[in-house]
């Protein structure tokens, strides 16, 4: 009896602003029997962060390569193991893998990793909150008297930074597009101020809730939110930039703000860029104190779950990149 | 009997890059006797640095207020004390003032400051080393293997960041303008390798200057510097920012250049801009090295020496602006 899945696959680079679901297509292909040591797994959540859309470019120019063409598309993922010849994965064990956006597919036991045990569901690994604890606790060293901007603040690391550094004895305003993503900020997430980028100057907006100066910026867009964050500082903030947004929107000077020398001189404004590819010291530094946050509901986990199949995908991904949803994006698949 | 001084006063404020010598005027008025405690200054030596140009503006946005309609102008002078009712300040004495440019004034014992004494002459006191060893050791901490890119090698603050970075074991690269000063640097001041940013593309420049990358930029330019230093930067490459003079020059983008986020991100770049209004430990940390450099010969005192009036000075700041000098620039005056 033969295997079969569908899998998504990259049939052109991504050069401009194109929607995913034109540089891609999806084929159904045949697979291996499971090797000694190897699993079948059944892909049961995909997740899809922003940068998806920057590894379809031919040089995206970030900490991981990009996709070939030819190439499987796709992030992280949950699944099931169906059949294994692996002791340690059992039939039943829930995993995460980074094989991309395929039905099912068979991995060596060095390519899963088991769902952690103290998460309430699977899916809940799925998350992006080593980026956003790394930066807050490290570079921003974020503390009690902070005042933290938050840009892309209902984004899945913008989600996770307001929430943990709330946890974190901060002052928290975020950055959203529209009033009702700017009220999930506060109403679940948690968040002190929300600030609509759409209703008027972003910089006055953030001066209005920060008549001191914001001591802390944690950026995810770039762009506006980048510039206005200078104007809007206080005397020596800490930036951590982990992300441009707005660049993977505009594909033009949204990855490219304009840094003002002078002002940045007198705030003596401290600009720290930080890179998304995580060492395992920092993956567990964040996940020794998520599941306990979790569990004393002091953060909660931010996502938007559509229901699809795995060729859904790539439109899933376009709708989150023009801002359709909030959260960390997830498809439950049917 | 009287005492007159000529003065030069601001008559407009600066609004773009004009000349400052139609934004300003030279007057004789008459000067108080010197009271109780206070001294009459004859001015010997003016330093120009490029800052005075913007001081001029109506919001200079400088971590010092800027000047007044109808108040004098100037910057660092060097005076001879030629009467004296202060104590500690005997005729004769050779110091260091901020009252403008102007051939005398009336001081306070608090208002001036005699010149080290270990120094060879009373205008080496003019210098913007701290500035320079502020940057390097306490934003950027320079040391043995680094490779260090200085913008503006051939300014004042330039001139002596180059050669202390030397003074600190790193391999030290300048940019400045013209095969002259590109020789000047290196002949001169000791410099690794120079690059006239005129003679084509600097980061491809930078780039074969430092094949494994620069790991610290210390900038005075902005602009073009800037977004090349980005480009050539190797991973965790820190910047120390003191200035923005492609700005001062063109008021438009060079003190504003871009920041190609995505990529100070996968270099994880460290951006401090800092301020160059110095606290007393910072000037005293500085001149604890500057004699002992000196009479060792690991630093020249890298200075153009313009021969001129009070009247001169803002026609020899606007020479300066437009790049005619090198090193920092006094008037000996006459």
């Amino acid at each position: 009896m033969t295997t079969k899945t569908n899998r998504v696959t990259l049939t052109q680079h991504r050069k401009g602003t194109e929607p995913t679901t034109t540089l891609t297509s999806v084929d159904e292909v045949e697979l291996p029997e499971p090797g000694a040591g190897e699993v079948l797994v059944r892909t049961t959540w995909l997740q899809l962060p922003a940068v998806l859309a920057d590894l379809m470019r031919p040089d995206p120019g970030l900490p991981m390569p990009g996709f070939e063409i030819g190439a499987t598309v796709g992030g992280p993922a949950i699944g099931t193991v169906v059949a294994s010849n692996a002791d340690d994965l059992p039939v039943g064990t829930a995993v995460v893998h980074r094989l991309g956006w395929q039905d099912l597919v068979v991995a060596s036991a060095a390519e899963v990793f088991p769902v952690h045990p103290g998460l309430p569901e699977p899916q809940y690994a799925l998350n992006q909150g080593t980026t956003a604890y790394h930066g807050l606790v490290d570079i921003a060293e974020v503390g009690p008297g902070d005042v933290v901007f938050v840009s892309g603040a209902a984004g899945g690391v913008g989600s996770m930074a307001g929430q943990i550094a709330k946890a974190l004895g901060a002052r928290v305003i975020g950055s959203a597009g529209g009033p009702a993503k700017c009220a999930y900020l506060v109403d679940e997430l948690g968040f002190d101020v929300a600030i609509d980028y759409r209703a008027g100057d972003l910089a006055e907006q953030l001066r209005a809730a920060a008549p001191d100066g914001i001591t802390v910026f944690f950026d995810t867009v770039g762009g506006d939110a980048f510039e206005a964050a200078v104007k809007a500082a206080a005397h020596g903030a800490r930036f951590a930039l982990c992300g441009a947004l707005a660049g993977q929107l505009d594909d033009s000077e949204g990855a490219h703000p304009r840094l003002d020398i002078m002002t940045a001189i007198v705030k003596e404004l401290v600009i720290r860029p930080f890179s998304t590819l995580h060492t395992p010291e920092q993956i567990i530094a964040w996940n020794t104190h998520y599941g306990q946050w979790l569990a004393e509901g002091r953060i909660v986990y931010p996502a938007t779950i559509v229901d699809g199949g795995i060729a859904d995908a790539p439109a899933v991904l376009d709708g989150m990149l023009a801002g359709a949803y909030r959260g960390n994006v997830l498809i439950r698949v049917q």
